[in-house]
């Protein structure tokens, strides 16, 4: 873009998902391969004339530092700021090898949390290695998950976005990827900032950023096509299209699956009751149809 | 700073050595109170009116990503992103505590770099782990290093920094850091753009840097407090002063190390001759003597 140039914001939050290839492969080579193509596709937004700001998730790369050895848990807020560097160098540089003649820039984003969100009382984000036992006397969290054990961390909703008008500034002239990993956690008590043992879901900062920014539009990008009625069973039944009533109601019921679509629903819900505009959730392969209207589940007002 | 307020830039090229302890304690709680310190005292220049772009080495955290297993010699572009990451977050949140009502920025850099630039035909900087034999077959050089072998790879020259417009924007109310680690090392040959196999010395990214956003000063942070005539020898004598002829003649001569010493001068000299304005090199401890013209050395036009 150039410096001078204005056009409408898109959020687009990116799955982890869409970072890593299913196969579980975590060579850099694939990764590069992977993020080359969801970039080829939300390329396709600015082509069509949105300004876009991408706030990326990074479980499988934060995984990959925690798992090498040089991963500390208590360090997790230096290890979602590394995979910010990772993944936003790899995403500016792939954006911009399909956006001939317009710039994207990366910027490392902190948050701050609420030292008294509830949700530091029920640790349940999984983090890490998948452990054989439970481990004595560790000063934190496990959980089963199947294969084994693995540390839980909390986490707590964004308050605030440390970078909110370094974004700004950076978004008239450029395309930006912010927000990755949810952003590093912080909490301020007895007037000090110190990090968190937190991972705050990346959903939730796009909406904030989203609401901040005036963006347009919010784009949630998963790996399923929409959001389900009934997921995961076989009479799972896509939505097409919830108004707030309907979104709510069905987070009360407990449709949408904790840390995974619920949060993507409550942050449309957040964007959609703020801007009056609605938000959408599709999944990567099918961004420029759901731009279209024929397919992806929207979030109005 | 206020969005709205103008202040002298000061460019300072942070070394990898004050940013990691002597003792080569890799352990993150080592390596965030020695940030903590450097911080403090670049902190100092701002309290004294300057606005800051802060450009840091990443030797020692490159060097850990690299030996703990996940490190990828063909994949030094994300590596130095990840530490761009974690130093860049580190700095920003350490500058931030001691400049109350102020915000630092951390935005993630490339650089372009000449595919014909003559480093590449003799590649000098060592990076990664000390291996114990030569690698059979490996497609890279390796080089003995007293205890070992190391792979050596290019130092060339930055040609270009890919965000300079981006931390231009920033600059307007944040302090920034940018440009970590020389910057990811990129060239274009073909019409497209591709990661190299190559580290570009911190100290030239912030003449560039420095030169192209009209900076006040550009300081050298390192871990002597004078370039030296006869360094290392019980006949090295501190420079106080260097006239461009003088710091010319001297480089002519090798009397600065490689990969130490001599970039600086040669930095020092490229932005003393574009901007007419002093450079100066200092120690991480002296700075505000140094600002007062009590040590350091001064490269002047």
């Amino acid at each position: 873009m150039r410096a001078d140039e204005r056009r409408p914001l898109a959020v687009v939050a990116l799955g982890g998902n869409a970072l890593s290839p299913p196969s579980g492969d975590l060579s850099f080579a694939v990764e590069r391969e992977t993020i080359g193509r969801a970039a080829a596709e939300i390329a396709g937004l600015a082509t069509r004339g949105a300004c876009l700001l991408v706030v990326h998730g990074n479980g499988p790369q934060v995984g990959r530092l925690l798992a090498a050895g040089i991963g500390d848990p208590e360090c997790l807020d230096v290890h979602v700021a590394q995979t910010q560097g990772e993944l936003g160098y790899l995403l500016a540089e792939a954006l911009e090898a399909r956006l001939p003649g317009e710039s994207c820039a990366a910027v490392v984003t902190r948050v701050l949390v609420d030292p008294q969100d509830e949700a530091f009382r029920s640790p349940t984000k999984p983090v890490g290695a998948v452990l054989a036992h439970p481990p004595a006397g560790a000063p934190w969290v496990a959980t089963p998950d199947g294969r084994g054990f693995r540390r839980v961390v909390a986490s707590p909703r964004p308050r605030a976005v440390l970078e909110a008008e370094a974004i700004r500034a950076l978004l008239r002239g450029h395309h930006v990827v912010a927000g990755g990993g949810g952003g590093v956690a912080l909490a301020t008590a007895a007037g000090r900032r110190t990090p968190q043992a937190a991972v705050v879901d990346k959903d939730w900062v796009a909406a904030l950023l989203a609401v901040a920014l005036d963006a347009e539009r919010l784009i949630f990008v998963t790996d399923v096509p929409f959001a389900f009625d009934r997921f995961g069973s076989e009479a799972a039944r896509p939505i097409r299209r919830l108004s707030l009533a309907e979104a709510r109601e069905r987070l009360a019921r407990g449709v949408f699956l904790a840390g995974s679509m619920a949060p993507k629903i409550e942050s449309a819900i957040a964007f959609a009751a703020e801007t009056c505009r609605c938000a959408l959730i599709t999944a990567i392969g099918s961004l420029e149809e759901a731009e279209r209207g024929e397919t992806g589940t929207l979030v109005c007002p």
